[in-house]
């Protein structure tokens, strides 16, 4: 079978591989039908996640068909249209318990990290029956492909980290393929307002058509204040992970705001604690759980956000090198999710 | 009447200053029976809180008597005990209506900062029907005077901003009087373990008596996870207010924890998000709002904590000057509160 294989930094190879096979009783062996490129995957390629290693395939999205199931899942059988959660969970241990599946103790973000991924012909899914999601027969599939990642991040470490609530102005700061999960995700809460803040125009149009009341492309900070009378928001999600966007947030919470960190940091950051120990707010950060994958399902079941609208390119799998190729310039192509079709 | 007045830094004097008169409808004036010295108190003698200005009364704790109520105020009479909260509040403005009377839009912290304090034989209260409590008449007095500020700040700020539940590990970063009111009062939600962590071996000893499981006093982040098998804890309450402690905190989270910030900093801290992205943290800050007094006074009437014993010293009121240099050498004189008695 062939595999989007990490060969060290900067090189990749869509190259043959072998085909995975069963290693443990709870394993699924499932054929790729649809996956995606997620912006980690180039951080990986610039060499920012030392743990995964040349010869390592990568991805952590997909949709596929079940091949095989080890001989202890349950709730699964082969022929089974499945959506692959970014994050694999035991299910048992003492994280998954108290669902923190991001922090399973045999599991968390390992696919296309710490095990091979689904940017492949065929994945190898650990503890499938935790980790694997039967697609309902009607869901479009370029749709449902947002719920391996991006919809479940913006929703539980945006939205529900921040604690989006009825009528709170809520800034988002970065307006990239997370910003915008975010963004839908947001308005399941009934925010009154919902400032996006980047400094591309393009994509600000984009969040615009997806629901943003006010977008913001420069002085942030300035700005946001100025739209909110001084007061600043209730909630602010740092959706790029840099220090300036950090910066910006903790700089435009009101007293009892919330900041949701959605964004992947290389680096610390300045806390204002100077300022802010008399505030009451909240900083939180966090990888997705994905245990709000199944209501988000029934959401995209009823067609309740247009999750489709996020993807902006289609290929064959086999073109996913040129994929990465446009990915890697996603401002200038306009580029939020690339869709891969096997 | 006399009054303890700051005169500018490092000065201050027990001297005669006009007695308070009604100003607004809604005010009363309290005859001082307690109070008490805050840390608060000398970080305002060194400077550190400029919004202080010479010829202001120090203090923001404090039982009284009411002894004039104005038209406005309902609820209250002469003749009547009440403790006053270090918070004041009008209980009708927006942040009020959320419980967030540390940011009452005219109130919050203002007694010894923006208007004259408790440490006084005479104080004007402002919005005195919702910032005084009728004490219940069995309750003592000097027990009772910890509600006006460091229980419901170990309460709200560090145990329900920390989160403390059933079983917990915590660690409080900080022995002095707040954080042996977070320890006192964390113990309501029965956590597994508190870990009281302090250089002063004195101020261990009474955490212990106070119902601290473990006690650490030298190489903080080491000792705390070698106690936990490497994992970390729960929740870490930062109760000191530099950015050594508060780095302490951050380094002993487990995934899932909770920082509570009940320390005032003068400084910014370093968020080692590089790490904590991916750990699924919450890092709160607060200004207490004391709206749990009522409930803390209905459990101090039944005798659920001894906050009596957070007493170390006592003296007349028109003693505080000497009660001051007492206070300000605490760890020597194993100083936790004083109580002035007029």
């Amino acid at each position: 079978m062939k595999a989007l294989v990490y060969e060290g930094v900067g090189q990749k190879a869509w190259k043959e591989k072998d085909r995975p096979a069963i290693e443990q009783t709870t394993d699924a062996i499932v054929r790729v039908t649809y996956t995606t490129i997620c912006g980690t995957d180039l951080h990986i390629l610039k060499g920012d996640v030392p743990a995964v290693t040349p010869g390592r395939t990568l991805g952590h999205e997909g949709i596929g068909v079940i091949k095989e199931v080890g001989g202890a899942v349950s709730g699964l059988a082969v022929g089974d249209q499945v959506l692959i959660s970014c994050i694999t969970s035991c299910g048992h241990c003492d994280y998954c318990k108290q669902g923190m599946y991001a922090h399973c103790r045999d599991g968390g973000w390992i696919l296309g990290h710490k095990i091979d991924g689904t940017q492949a012909e065929v994945v190898r899914i650990p503890h499938a029956a935790n980790s694997l999601y039967r697609l309902p027969p009607g869901l479009e599939p370029a749709a449902a492909l947002m719920l391996s990642d991006i919809l479940p991040t913006g929703h539980e470490i945006g939205a529900l980290n921040g604690e989006v609530s009825l009528g709170d102005t809520v800034a988002i700061v970065g307006s990239g393929p997370i910003g915008l999960a975010a963004l839908l995700t947001a308005r399941f809460y009934s925010p009154g307002r919902i400032i996006m803040v980047d400094p591309d125009e393009n994509r600000l149009a984009v969040a615009r058509q997806l629901g943003a009341t006010d977008t913001v492309s420069t002085d942030p900070v300035e700005t946001v204040m100025s739209l909110t009378d001084g007061e600043g928001v209730d909630v602010a999600m740092e959706a790029v992970g840099i220090p300036e966007t950090f910066d910006t947030c903790q700089r435009i919470l009101r007293p009892g705001g919330r900041l949701a960190n959605i964004g992947v940091h290389g680096r610390s950051v300045e806390l204002r604690l100077e300022e802010l120990w008399i505030k009451n707010v909240t900083v939180r950060t966090g990888l997705v759980n994905t245990n709000t994958i199944p209501v988000l399902m029934r959401f995209l079941e009823t067609g309740g956000i247009d999750a489709e609208s996020l993807i902006t390119h289609r290929f064959a799998l086999d073109e996913i090198e040129k994929a990465y190729e446009v990915f890697s310039r996603a401002a200038s192509e306009k580029a939020i999710k690339m869709l891969l079709t096997a």
